[in-house]
């Protein structure tokens, strides 16, 4: 096969696949809670080394607890092309969120098969371990097989129970041998819903992703004096919800001075007392920043405790300003990017460049090897009041629907080298 | 004695009365704990029965619990002048709510049979019965002497346990024979801590209450729609806490329109799903606002409505906007209020004119009979946080320290009639 030649994927294949491996662990709402190395867990790992085997793949797993389905190349001494992401999912998640990624993967296996391909690199379908960290800690795997994490360390990590990463590997079967990390694939692919409303919005079906958005977490303390609602005049308040108030509607305003906006968000917020009669003496919280440019998250940072620092000395208020988490961000590798574009411009796919807001396990590996990511999307995913509706349609419209369906075309070049 | 004598009170007297009151029900904190109708509001009550029956007064218990202590007067015919508070307090209250204002009475009749004064009408020193509400429902035995609730409407109300007031007040001795209503005292006075930092911080020892704010409040509910705070891009957001953030600044810059000032107050604020990484979808508040002008409370309200909607719709969110509660201003009488003005001039006694922010029995007494309210201050009082610390030292300042005390002399003219 030569570059430029497309191989035909069955989208209803990859559907059904989508909706038998969504059925370990469905909840009630259409979603699912299949948390990482549970028996859950273990039954859909075990299920996709089923369809990976009978797809002719031999699989390895790593002593993370990565699985690593690999369909031969022509050429044994080359490094993988390698796509995937995670079958672990959020207490109460979605059957997409990762599985998609995976499948996708697999889906591109059996759509070669079906055309008699060979490549010339392998290609390696991967599940990194508990991407969520709902039981130990999120991406630790796939940042293990990075180098970002010591394998020793991440193995010792304990769940709420005390039970090891390692005891829990071994209690699902899933405590591999392969040795982990330095051995790099050539490059790494990660497919993804976008968990935001753009595509949708804009009708497009794939977003190339140029890489995630460095992420800057703050709790803001406001502190005054609590008072009495009906005694105490307004001239003598030092009213510390009054005054977070104003700071939330403060950082929201900074965001629209940059371009592209950072999105910032303040989600919680806590009064004390919370009392209708009470003038608020503490009130706290959050923010969340993020952006692709480190640099502007920096500047943003300074703009909002400026801002926030201005409205407290005003109205005579106490303020802390801490900062509890921070994510660099990350930029993908430009070849990576422009193969996915390009492909996307061959097959008439409408796209468009994007940024991943969450992370993801391709944030680790971009710290390895060459990645990209492709994102789809899924159905009013970023409406999480509507989880349980939308979780049954995910991108089923753009797989079968009405909607051009790109995923009907696989966009992996064969010659990957 | 004619108009213009002064009797002396002992404020050393009153000082030991108030602490003597104050161990009934003492909590640790220096407060006091003394919910109405309880074994503990029996012990206070009979110890106020004790002493008023110690100093020569005649006591009658009405059909709500009321007690009334009578100094006779000269003319037995004439109607008497009444005052006095309550003995109840918050599970968490204070040693001077209530208490300052009967043992003032009661201290006034003390030092009257010090100095041999008769007085043309009687005087009547009175215990509203559970003016807090904590069990049943404040202010109700002064609102049914008053003829705002009807006696068998309020007997028949029932606590958490469904017990009936009736029953409560049988069950500690005090379901009182006195036909209740229908007999007004010629004048009622209402000595009461400020519990606000006014008088205080102008070095003030009697506030002349001209009468009581009215109050409306409010629960704001905000709806947008929920957000992951990573993928959804700024100009696409519904959010709701940033929405109410922004009317809860814009209902305090109403306040600062009017003269004098409505205290305005968010005292609550409830985002959902109250997480740092999610755009609400949802948020309430409350809005306190007090006046003592009816009408201006009113146009506030259509200021505040107007500025919420204006908000709501440019950020695409719905408003709901809900009357919880209201409570119309009370003037007290004329005459009243200036008799007390009167009397802190004509014994040098630093004062002001001020409002009440809060509830009390001589709002419901205002209904029936001359009324007006002497305020006292009361160290930290309006500042919650330090309840513990300023429940043990109140007006003590005023009575027994450095500052000039007004109390040493009893305010009270020695002929009404």
């Amino acid at each position: 096969m030569t570059s430029g030649e497309v191989v035909r994927a069955d989208q209803n294949r990859l559907w059904t696949s989508l909706m038998d491996m969504g059925r370990i662990g469905a909840t009630p709402g259409g979603g699912v809670g299949r948390i990482a190395l549970t028996e859950l867990d273990k039954q859909a790992r075990d299920l996709f080394v089923h369809w990976c085997e009978e797809s002719g793949c031999t699989v390895r797993v790593d002593r993370m607890g990565n699985i690593f389905a690999r369909r031969p190349g022509s050429d044994a001494d080359v490094a993988p092309v390698m796509t995937g992401s995670h079958l672990d999912t959020q207490p109460l998640g979605g059957k997409f969120d990762g599985i998609y990624g995976v499948l996708a993967g697999l889906e591109a296996v059996r759509a070669m098969n079906d055309a008699g391909v060979t490549t010339r690199a392998p290609i390696d379908v991967v599940v990194w371990t508990d991407e969520e960290g709902v039981r130990f800690s999120g991406m630790l795997a796939s940042g293990v097989f990075s180098g970002v994490y010591r394998l020793e360390e991440a193995l010792a990590r304990t769940d709420a129970d005390g039970v090891t990463m390692a005891a829990a590997l071994e209690a699902i079967g899933y405590a591999g041998g392969e040795p982990i990390g330095g051995n790099p694939p050539q490059a790494f692919f990660e497919a993804h819903i976008e968990q935001g409303p753009i595509l949708e919005a804009e009708s497009k079906t794939v977003g190339v992703v140029m890489g995630a958005q460095g992420q800057r977490c703050f709790q803001v303390t406001v502190s005054g004096e609590e008072g009495h609602a009906g005694t105490l005049p307004m001239t003598l308040r030092r009213d510390a919800l009054l005054g977070a108030a104003r700071m939330v509607g403060a950082v929201n305003t900074i965001a629209f001075g940059h371009e592209p906006h950072p999105v910032i968000t303040v989600g919680s917020f806590d009064p004390r007392p919370n009392s209708p009669n009470t003038i608020s003496g503490q009130t706290r919280f959050s923010i969340d920043s993020r952006h692709p440019d480190n640099a502007v998250l920096l500047t943003v940072e300074g703009q909002m405790r400026e801002a926030c620092a201005a409205i407290a000395g005003e109205a005579k208020l106490e303020l802390r300003f801490e900062l509890v988490s921070e994510r660099a961000s990350v930029s993908f590798d430009e070849g990576c990017v422009a193969s996915i574009r390009e492909a996307a411009q061959r097959l008439s796919i409408p796209h468009r460049d994007m940024y991943s807001g969450a992370g993801h396990d391709a944030c680790n590996l971009a710290l390895a090897a060459p990645t990209g990511m492709i994102f789809v999307p899924c159905e009013g995913r970023h409406q999480p009041q509507r989880a349980g509706e939308c979780q049954s349609r995910g991108p089923r419209r753009w797989l079968l629907g009405a909607d051009p369906c790109p995923h009907g075309e696989s966009a992996l070049k064969g010659d990957w080298r």
